[in-house]
């Protein structure tokens, strides 16, 4: 059963823990140039005027934690992606998660990092493994885990378990405890299969049972191409932390979805006396 | 573990499945005079038109079942409550719930019901077993058993658990099969104790392991006395559906709500292609 381990991320000044029987923890998903022109372009001139306002509002609207990414097509990530984290440490103390699809701008990443960092991600790959982990090691950092490998992503929540499972037994092998683990069971859209969120919760809760790991997901990819997503993220968000989600990683500017995931913790017993609940509706009416 | 059973209700025409891998079934909570003067002055008069508008519109608005309370201080509640009954009967054919804390009211109510109804409710009180139970019997209604009993309500999931089993077992007595029977766990307002939420999703969990029932639940109560009752509303039933909730009594017409059980019907996978999803977002657009 869950042993509700803890992970510990910080920058240079700020420390998060993130644990089941904690409030959530949200990571603001904004600082992504996948699908913004606007963002795309800005980062390929070094103009990171928007990275910045983006750090700003994430965390202004309550992102504990900011992702990273500088995945733009053609430009040179790894030093890209150094540049872009420092802008953003700039203006904000939140610790970050540092996100490529590129290891060697992930390792990158880890050197110009002030803090403990959170690093998105690995996957059960074995090409993955070999080059994420020892840099994660080496670092002292902490790692989100895709539950795929070299088949793609499992069909069933078992499949993807058995995935988590190989990551958490590599990572053990180097001495990255499960505690530096965060597991992402991966969100398929709903909108090409209707399947897709109920794999994704079983997944949660058998990674949970096995490891008492904590658990992260891209929370917004689930609604893709169905209308009215704002409705459907909340729901699902909602959902996933009755499952054991503990650290989405969604944008907290969508009122739906921060109010989503502040009733979730309440109606899960983690806001005493409704603070947090009472605190957000009032910085709502302030606006 | 869970069993799924069908508890299945009926008007003269129309029936309606309750079951844990079928679409969740929205009871419309807004046929009751509780709270709402104008309601109560109405009815008081014997002027059914408020109950006729409120039958039509949370049936349009996706009510699968309509509660019906007629619970006036100072009325006659069994001639009320059978004469507001026929009124909801002449505008809609949706199975109704026959709602009272008299049971002579209860009774009266299904003398004059067309159709398999659901009486609301049962507890676990010696009296309320007494009173509730052999009518519910004789004319081969559904009934709702709420987790209290001489004692109140439990202050935990446990003692809640009991309950439902005392209800369960007195009622197979008199020859009630479980799947007439549907447990509410009783929410209190999380404005006043934070943990009541998790009490509830527990509860709901414990009585659907062990017994495999259909569970309702009043699920506007949860947030009374906080500020953006709809948000809490909103993800507290996206939770309690995902713990197992199959019928809560709630209000359709608050959009964030119905959209929320939509929702949560789509992640648990029920809304096959998102049909129900795209068709309610359509409806929105329309109105």
């Amino acid at each position: 059963m869950s042993k509700n381990l803890t992970t510990i991320v910080s920058s240079k000044t700020k420390t998060v823990e993130i644990n089941r029987d904690m409030p959530t923890v949200i990571i603001g998903e904004r600082i992504n140039p996948t699908g913004r022109k606007k963002v795309s372009a800005a980062l390929a001139e070094g103009n990171f005027d928007i990275v910045r306002q983006d750090a700003i509002a994430q965390v202004a609207a309550g992102a504990d934690m900011l992702d990273v990414n500088a995945g733009v097509p053609g430009a040179d990530e790894p030093s890209l992606l150094t540049k872009v984290l420092q802008a953003v440490m700039e203006v904000t103390d939140v610790p970050l998660s540092i996100d490529s699809n590129d290891t060697n701008a992930l390792a990158a990443g880890l050197t110009v990092y002030e803090g403990k960092a959170l690093v998105n991600s690995v996957n059960g790959e074995e090409r993955s493994l070999k080059a994420v982990l020892p840099p994660v090691k080496e670092h002292g950092a902490a790692v989100i885990g895709l539950c795929m490998d070299d088949d793609g992503i499992p069909e069933t929540s078992e499949g993807r378990l058995a995935v988590a499972a190989k990551i958490i037994e590599q990572a053990g092998k180097l001495g990255i405890p499960p505690e530096d683990i965060i597991i992402d069971p991966l969100t398929l859209t709903m909108g090409a299969d209707t399947k897709a969120g109920l794999i994704t919760l079983k997944t949660i809760e058998l990674v949970i049972e096995e490891f008492g790991v904590n658990i992260t997901m891209g929370a917004s990819n689930i609604s893709f191409g169905l209308p009215d997503r704002k409705y459907i993220n909340a729901a699902s968000i909602a959902m996933a932390i009755h499952a054991g989600v503990t650290c989405p990683i969604t944008n907290p500017l969508v009122t739906e979805v921060r109010s989503a995931i502040l009733a979730a913790d309440l109606t899960m017993g983690k806001d005493d006396n409704a603070m947090r609940w009472i605190k957000a509706y009032r910085q709502r009416q302030a606006e």
